[in-house]
């Protein structure tokens, strides 16, 4: 049996494939769809709803890299009409929990920030 | 005196400004930058070494984005040659901790992604 090859994933290296895991997940619509399905399983159009501002095109392509990522499970169910539903994977779950902890901290964080000190000045 | 406007953000509402945040940290060199801070304070030609693939004017652009949005600090010094550090402000820190807590995660989890055992299955 060959010894497992050396891998310690690294972002800052050019050449890893942890790069494009991470603008994978950090993509804009992958981030709010990560989010939106902490809240549960969801059939593609509710999720369209709970993502403000997503085309059908971009949310459709955004599943499939998470569903191949590893972090979004699909399942379809043979009705009429047809219907799919979306649900996080367990490592989609520990992801998601990340990404929440970061955007919790950067709502909380936006009224201190100049953008939110901008936004509170006018009228 | 007028009473503070309400301001309760929310990523998942189009039109909060708290997406833009979002978009200006998550962005593939915002993230890099970020992470590479954590070191401590910084001149550019040394964070630019750090962060594999990003070009100056890419790293100049991030830096001017990040410093706009309260992140980065940067001081010029009056030298021949001139010279100029970045560091990480006090909300930069905080912000610092949860992206470098989801990299982490990232790639300490992509051995077990679909991604990670597909390049472990190669020779």
């Amino acid at each position: 049996m060959k010894p497992a090859p050396e891998f310690t994933p690294d972002v800052m290296n050019e050449m890893c494939a942890s790069r494009r895991l991470l603008s994978d997940v950090t993509s804009k619509w992958g981030i709010l769809v990560m989010l939106a399905l902490q809240g549960g399983t969801m059939r593609f159009s509710t999720l369209r709803r709970r993502i403000g501002g997503v085309s059908e095109k971009m949310l459709s392509q955004t599943l499939k890299t998470l569903e191949a990522d590893g972090f979004v499970a699909r399942r379809s169910f043979a009705v009429v009409p047809p219907h799919v539903e979306y649900s996080l994977t367990e490592h989609g779950m520990e992801l998601a929990l990340h990404l929440r902890s970061l955007v919790t901290w950067l709502e909380g964080a936006l009224p201190n920030l100049p953008l939110g000190q901008e936004l509170l000045s006018r009228d």
